[in-house]
């Protein structure tokens, strides 16, 4: 099921890597966090406990294929997974790589920033990602998501 | 496996409110967030990708079973869950219930106060965790966690 005005239902939400018929995973650009990402399930579901048992599985072997190619590729200090939804009430992983040096680390990317960003760091991620997504897309076409 | 000096293999890391031997469910005391749990994978274990995806579905599962507890008790306006770990990289899930009169909605947990608490609604709300808990209990005892 779609809805009209649920910014996820009318649009990718950011750049797509990858769609299947039940989720998307979407390059997300926030400042500061080269290597975002969110998995976002297709239907319009607002809480995780709504899905069946079948599809919360399916869901989090995403998470986990998109975390298992950040790690691989950047060695990030801490993988990041949440899913909040209060603004946009409509299931989505976010998958962030987190770095000693980014600007809020160890707090949450929410959290107040500790240091200033580091654009050279934040660069020398983001020559990455091409590579990094085909590798993510690979992995992601062996299965049915 | 456990590691000496972590928090949460030397200690339950809160009230402990379910044990399974794969994982533990726990109300943290966090100020302002009054049903606010701990899924606890028992394993020293940081990433989520490290577990094996029948162990992801499980303690997902359990994750969907405190969601369900918190909804049905108590209808929030939306449910949170995060693994995040930089400060203590031991696998677990935050679930957490919110409001929107607590003192961040619509923002994350971790984000600046946006509003003064309201100890009152907060007092309701802790009234009502003994009963949920008993319910939760009896849910997660179903199942082998």
């Amino acid at each position: 099921m779609l809805v009209a005005g649920c910014p996820l239902c009318d649009g990718p939400g950011g750049r797509e890597v990858f769609r299947g018929a039940k989720l998307r995973v979407i390059h997300a650009a926030e400042a500061g966090f080269p290597a975002f990402y969110r998995v976002v399930w297709t239907d319009h579901v607002a809480e995780w406990s709504e899905l069946a048992p079948a599809d919360r599985a399916l869901c989090m072997e995403a998470v986990a294929v998109v975390e298992q190619c950040l790690r691989d590729a950047l060695s990030p200090a801490k993988i990041n997974l949440a899913a909040l939804g209060n603004m946009v009430p409509h299931l989505h992983w976010h998958v962030i790589a987190r770095f000693e040096w980014d600007s809020r680390f160890p707090s949450p990317v929410w959290a107040a920033a500790q240091r200033a960003a580091d654009p050279q760091r934040e660069q020398a991620i983001e020559h990455q990602l091409a590579a990094l997504e085909r590798e993510m897309i690979g992995r992601l076409a062996t299965r049915s998501f």
